[in-house]
């Protein structure tokens, strides 16, 4: 008996995964049961990487989720529509689904699962998260004993090989991101990525499975890099720290009804398991009583990784169909029908670096220091670092403050008459 | 319907489970529906740190594994016997087992999954490596869609935490081993830690699930860290790395029908994933086709990591009963009765650091130097690095060599009149 699949794209994960499936000696005996059925595509005449018979491609890939003899319809074609349309309608047709896709995800998850809890099929995701590293199935289940309380995640290979070259060869954002275009690392269209935007769609995925709710989108605080320059890494190295583009999950110990959802340019200090995920790696680290501290790192993306990941989700749904359960595993289920609230970005309690260009007068420090102080913002250190030109450079590092307060104070400070601009404001882990 | 668990042993790990199932709210509502049904100890009045009815506890343990009620049983007890004969008798009474027992899986897993597979029921043992870190599961599952081709972990606490403090105070293995007993970091009895016994057993685990076949003990070859010195350390430091007890297992491509799984004490690069795993921490990196490398870092022991691997195998099978399967997962069950086929270490093909004590005369470099080329022995670097009271101390690192050639080489040189001793032989990542 073997198992059907229906892929919907045959792009860098779809080429990947079927040259995985047809090369399967060596791996899973399991995979040997599986039938690349059908592949649908949007250009049926490109050339292809891997060779299928001309019956299996096609265009229409409506008729790949309505086909009644596909079981698994894997959907690696990326983009929200016609990709959710194709999921929902692989679900109500009773079909398991395999799906790279975290924008289509973080978007019409509710939709998505709600629909496939009723259908009775499984919806897996490995690939949507961290490329090739498994992390989905260990939240969603041997972590799940756990209370977590923090998940943080370098989830965007794009921005962290960015980050990594401006930090190695003290270069600026645009040149190197100029660069990653050149090399491929970036796209033409850069923003999902450096405006933290991909990575605030994972970081509401890890949410959801690590806190047991929906998370609405919207809800997701996304900062990117573009402001992140190379003076803030040469202090954040001066200071014992690296910059990072965290994505961030926490249940809020003052307030646990609440989380926070965030991804922003972070200070790590560089002793911190994530400060040394450099290039293009990924990793996550989860947190939770009782195991205390775990992390996965391993490579974001790319053909082999993620299609290693999809394969993976194949082989759960293949053993699944094998083992001939009459009831749903309450496993491979999306178990939560209810969104967790998520605290707005002005409750987060963090600590703050900012650094300010003033005037060279006298006094200008005890100035920032009396407006911080009255605004309950208490101050770890207070520099004057150099001059830049004719202005002076204050760098200034918080202890943990409310954002509301600190921005309250800010908003002050801007007005201040020494001071000429605020060009960089960093939250510190 | 409730799950029914009976455990064996009420120790550190034990106890960490009971007290997780006891406080289940916040984790995964599964946990809700199992039952502490029995747990079994050797000394019933000993005072415990969680509250059990005291129906509940027994020292007739054979009554747990033969009392048709029970479910799964929970072999936490350790040691060969009688875990070896409980756990045969459970799984011959169709119970499914979990245990964190790598002695008794290293040395009679073939006759335990022998027993499981026949009489149809599951055997977990997450805990058994990594302490909580999910690295089972993903090998058995995720992972292993990839042909891996190498597994290389740091798994025993004990001896990287002597190493780590070894590296940061520059002390002496005996110090500080004083001192990790005294502090409860290492047993009174340390050999199988220190002697990279436990780490053995480790390996001939992950190289099973790695590379689907049965590993037989005795061909591990196992080295501790008694002959690791402060002076070695220093030098390594120097050379660009530090010096970890590694646990490798590895499908040689020069002759694919052999792994090479073994533990000793390695020099590592400073810039390997592995090099900045400190303290009591574990990590296992695990690389293959097409995944690329991904590693899993976290506690490697402790009541409270080990509960939370142990419980997720709970969690697996009592979501595998909620399932009703009528065919069992493939996934869950043992795949492989075949022996794989392990070479001798004589057959590894490594790069070397050796450290000899010779006299004071000209031209010993050069001795040493023909006494390698005469055995094939490329050296990569050969360095008088100074005196120890009237003997010169002579590093030397080797390029990659059958370690057999490089032993006869060693053994002439050992000859050689102008050589005192060779203090030190360490193999090189
Ligand atoms: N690339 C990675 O490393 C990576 C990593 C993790 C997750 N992902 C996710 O995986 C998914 C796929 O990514 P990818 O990089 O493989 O994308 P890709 O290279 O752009 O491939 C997309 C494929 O889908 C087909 N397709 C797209 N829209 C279609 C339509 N409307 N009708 C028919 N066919 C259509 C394309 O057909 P043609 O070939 O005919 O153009 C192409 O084969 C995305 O959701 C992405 O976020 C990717
Ligand atoms: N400790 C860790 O961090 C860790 C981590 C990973 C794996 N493990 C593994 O987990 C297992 C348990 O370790 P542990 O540290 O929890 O051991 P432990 O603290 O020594 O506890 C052993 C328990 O088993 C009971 N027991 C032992 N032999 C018995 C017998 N013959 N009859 C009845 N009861 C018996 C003891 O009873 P009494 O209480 O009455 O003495 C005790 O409750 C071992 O296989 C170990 O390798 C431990």
């Amino acid at each position: 008996m073997g198992v059907k699949l229906g892929i919907l794209g045959l792009g860098t994960v779809g080429t990947g995964t079927v040259q995985l499936l047809q090369d399967a000696v060596g791996r899973h005996p399991l995979l040997q049961e599986i039938e690349i059925y059908r592949v649908g595509v949007r250009s049926p005449n490109k050339s292809r990487d891997v060779q299928l018979q001309p019956e299996v491609i096609t265009t229409d890939l409506e008729s790949i989720v309505n086909d009644p003899a596909v079981d698994i319809v894997v959907e690696v074609m990326g983009g929200l529509e016609p990709a959710r349309s194709l999921i929902l309608q692989a679900i109500n047709n009773g079909k398991h689904v395999v799906t790279a896709n975290k924008a289509a995800i973080a978007r019409f998850g509710a939709e998505i699962f709600t629909a496939a809890n009723q259908a009775g099929v499984y919806v897996m995701l490995e690939a949507a998260v961290g490329g090739g590293i498994p992390v989905i199935q260990p939240l969603k289940q041997a972590l799940s004993v756990n209370r977590l309380h923090t998940v943080t995640g370098i989830v965007n290979g794009t921005t962290n090989y960015i980050l990594t070259r401006m930090q190695t060869e003290g270069s600026d954002f645009g040149d190197v991101l100029a660069d990653a275009q050149r090399l491929g690392y970036a796209e033409a269209d850069p923003t999902a990525d450096v405006d933290g935007l991909d990575a605030g769609d994972k970081i509401a995925i890890l949410a959801s499975l690590a806190f047991d709710g929906r998370i609405n989108l919207e809800d997701v605080y996304c900062e990117g890099i573009r402001q992140v320059s190379k003076t803030d890494i040469a202090y954040a190295e001066k200071l014992g720290f690296v910059i990072k583009l965290l994505a961030i999950a926490k249940n809020q110990a003052q307030d646990a009804t609440k989380l926070s959802v965030r991804v922003h340019p972070t200070f790590v200090p560089k002793t911190h398991p994530l400060a040394s995920i450099n290039g293009v790696y990924n990793a996550i680290l989860v947190e939770g009583e009782p195991i205390g501290q775990v992390m996965f790192f391993g490579p974001g993306a790319g053909a082999g990784a993620t299609a290693s990941a999809v394969t993976s989700d194949i082989l759960s749904l293949v053993a699944a169909l094998k083992s001939n359960t009459t009831a749903p595993n309450p496993l491979l289920t999306c178990r939560h029908e209810e969104y967790s609230q998520v605290a707005p970005i002005s409750d987060l309690l963090t600590r703050f670096y900012a650094r300010f260009l003033t005037k060279d007068q006298a006094g200008v420090i005890g100035q920032l220091g009396t407006c911080f102080g009255n605004h309950g913002v208490s101050i770890e250190s207070i520099v004057q670092t150099g001059f830049q030109g004719e202005l002076v450079e204050i760098v200034v590092v918080t202890h943990d403050v409310r954002e509301g307060e600190f921005r309250q104070a800010l908003a002050e400070i801007q007005n201040l008459p020494a001071i000429d601009s605020i060009p960089s404001i960093l939250r510190v882990l």
